[in-house]
């Protein structure tokens, strides 16, 4: 058994490499794929400036990942399917350049252009007002930005591995602190990983709490996908306990939540807010299938880790965003003083941690998207609970 | 004819050259200027650490163009004759160390040297409040900042070019996004070129809407001009149909608005607000001339594309600044909502675009500097409407 | 004599050394020591991603400076001792990732880590309003960020030099601009200076307004220590004129001001204001002595320079930052318009500079922190005026 670890950043120990790659012709011989590689770029120009991108090829699916937009998995490629979505945004911004704070704490959306990001770790949801504690220990109100803090951090310590057990594994991990002296201390340790020749990776997140103090935690993956899994007659499937639309706007939408539109310019976002049935085995999926199905995205987690799952419907001409989230998270996107109010806020205990898993799948064929829409299905147990309204539990009114 | 076309940066072709410089040695000859050259740093240390610097030398006229802040002329010189002003901010500051919402949303003067720098392109003019529209398409209500974010964004396409047609030509150009999802999304290419031995450049900047829906347009090139041009006695010639003092304490200096008094520590702006006359070709002058006549410094452009001028006078201590603004506009420097009012608002519809074309010539002799002003005369037709107090289509009240 | 002087930094000359390392074997013999070396590195990743680090080490101490963070003490070592406390922010980082108006005007604490940070330069202490012009000359209200600017605003110009003369000297020099166009406007040139094999460092400031119009002056060090010369039983030593409570919650530990505890996990601070007694020289100095009295840290520095020295008890838990401050100022770390009232703030006429300067002591034996705190009892004259509740002439009520 062979394993290749690289450091590719770390600061403590004065390590940074400005460009890398590996590949079967210098790295170990992996069963599941030849033309696999591992590489590692820093962008130069522009918002980009500075932005490092580490890429995973296990030969069939390929992801650029992010370290320095908080692990953030930027866009990938399977058989040559894109993996992606086209944001106004058109390329990664250093948060060197976002400023939070921007358009009444609206500026993450300055920067917000990927694949797969994640809103936290403290807070997420709207920009509104929160109690906090200053650096006397006196309570003040504090604005609260939107989706918080963690997508516009860049990792302190980046590795990659390349393991030939099995069929061979790619990973690349990241070491994140989310910290302010008085303020909330969190620190996220993420790895994306994937088996060579796969239609898979796997994202592994333990968010820690190195304090003394109790920390909160908010967490909700905001993965975002375009053509060609989002088309005219695109459909989501899942097991569903239990939906309803998030506000007044999208109850408009709410007879057709699992069906997309194509674009349309000016279209205004809806979302829904799901309690989904898990399987046996504690995990639950969510898939895009497009409206030939013959190619599908999925996520799949445990429902445990992720109880709260958001849909956000975002049809929009295809030069503004045509894109919808499939949004796995610990709470829903409110203003953190109602998912507190709701109890979905965590609390992390001096040196305790949580950990999520979330598996991205692609298909490609019609077969393989069938079977993965009858897997769901199976799961199904009895009617969905469809609201046409917001729910107290889930929306503030 | 043979052409030389370099590119300095791009972000999606992963190309970035960190110095670079041609010259006749390895260039075109051109008949223009034997003595030529392009050349581009990126600075290091200090607010400077990151800017990239683009400097295109004629052989007679030298101006240095900052990629990095917006496109903007930070300094030229003209056969000895320095094209700059000193402003407090002694160094191009990278965007990075900027917070445009810092003093209350007057941050963009942090980074505040250049010769010329754009104000736009969603909004100019001073901090206030504007109505838009958040990421659920709900109207809130946000700060607008001092002069926009155009000055403090960054190029992510930068192409240099020579060509020997002619006297020959050089020319930079650059591509910078001012996007934001679920705002405003505007793109502009600027190139500026300059014919080998001349005493002039040309900035023809072209700002295009890239979305499916309207976007509004404020530009303003806030040029920016010190010693030698600028002394006691200097005096702006331009021809004028109508001219008006901004405020009130302006309209103490309405009198001798085309005029200028030295330095003077703590001497508190004036601004004027006009409407120019055009000659047969469309076009108006605006001449800053020394109080010797013997150098001046000159903005030509169409009165169609800019029909604002605005000039802003800021005669304090050469410490602290002493300056005087010449500011074609496509609206006046007031706050976005006024100018709305106002029917000063450019609407971009979806894949329309705007273009812009101003010369900036340099006289460093009494002859050149007579003629040109005989030529702004020459197209002087009755007398200008001056107004001692701010009127009511200009300033708000 | 030889001396060897090096410019790591200087913008306006295009100089930047990427790294840079001399010693012994290719710089001068000094006679105090001959394992000593001056170094410089510029980190990379995280969000250190870009900050210089220059370390003097004189054969027994060891100090990194951060030229990219207002010249800044980062950590340093005496002797096997560490000189440094472990703040929750666990690296340094590049202002660029700072943003001062987060959480409230809070935001310089995502940076705070320094053993020594300066507050100022045109004013510290919390985050509240005060009234200044705008760029047309009218007085707007704006909100000042916690501890003001300067820590995190980069050097322009670095050099480091050293002499042989006498024992033999290392220094650095760096030179940072505070300006804003229609603000403040304020240099400061930081020398910081140890002679080979010595215990001490000398910081030497010159803060000069180079407008032409007078410049408001705060300027604080916050100089923070944790282990091993702060544990359970550590005490401060000092010549005290008047000693009171910042606040209500600080006067609950009047008693025992000068006696700290060990790490509590939430903890909330205490702070007491000072008006020292300077001994002939017209100096006077602080020390921090542990528990066993076998370590100690002190600060000289001149009363007349810093006639405010405030101390900082923030004994929280290990992990979140278990540090005492001593911090000699121009001023208590009040809102500045308190302080400006008190006649605290400084006003700089055209051209004028403050200088200051203060020596950082290590001891690590009984005998020199014994020798220490006998000098500083030496100076003590008359009882201390201890006030068991905040007065006013030092806080505001």
């Amino acid at each position: 058994m062979a394993r290749l670890e690289t450091v590719l950043t770390d600061v403590d120990a004065g390590i940074w490499l400005d460009a890398w790659r590996t590949n079967a012709a210098d790295g170990p011989q992996l069963a599941g794929a030849s033309a696999w590689s591992v590489s590692k770029t820093r962008l130069r120009g522009g918002l980009s400036d500075g932005v490092d991108v580490v890429t995973l090829d296990n030969g069939a699916l390929s992801m650029s990942i992010l370290p320095t937009r908080g692990m953030g998995l930027w866009k990938g490629s399977f058989r040559g399917l894109p993996i992606e979505w086209k944001s106004p945004v058109a390329r990664p911004v250093n948060p060197q350049f976002v400023n939070l704070q921007e358009r009444s704490g609206l500026g993450w959306l300055a920067g917000f252009n990927e694949l797969l990001c994640r809103c936290g770790l403290a807070f997420n949801g709207p920009p509104g007002v929160d109690r906090v504690l200053d650096n006397n220990g006196n309570a003040i109100e504090t604005e609260l930005t939107l989706h918080g803090k963690i997508a516009n951090l860049p990792a302190h310590r980046v590795t990659v591995a390349v393991d030939d057990d099995g069929d061979g594994t790619l990973s690349v991990t990241g070491v994140i602190d989310e910290a302010m002296m008085f303020g909330s201390v969190l620190r996220l340790t993420s790895t994306v990983s994937t088996t060579a020749g796969s239609n898979s990776l796997t994202i592994t997140d333990t968010v820690s709490n190195p304090s003394a103090q109790p920390m909160e935690l908010e967490l909700l993956y905001h993965t975002n996908i375009g053509r060609p899994f989002l088309d005219e007659g695109s459909r989501i499937v899942a097991a569903i306990a239990e939906v309803a639309p998030r506000d007044d706007h999208s109850a408009s939408g709410a007879d057709s939540f699992d069906v997309y539109p194509g674009p349309v310019a000016g279209y205004r976002e809806e979302a829904f807010f799901f309690d989904l049935q898990a399987g046996d085995d504690g995990s639950t999926a969510v898939l895009l299938k497009n409206s030939t199905g013959d190619c599908g995205l999925q996520l799949r987690f445990p429902k445990q880790q992720l109880p709260s799952f958001t849909l956000w419907k975002n049809t929009q001409a295809d030069e503004d965003g045509f894109v919808t989230g499939l949004e796995p998270g610990t709470n829903y996107p409110n203003l953190k003083t109602f998912e507190r109010e709701q109890g979905r806020v965590i609390s992390l205990g001096p040196g305790e941690s949580y950990t999520t898993e979330i598996e991205l799948s692609v298909f490609d064929s019609p077969d393989s998207v069938a079977a993965a829409e009858a897997a769901i299905r199976e799961v199904q147990s009895g009617e969905p609970v469809r609201h046409a309204a917001p729910i107290a539990k889930f929306s503030p009114t």
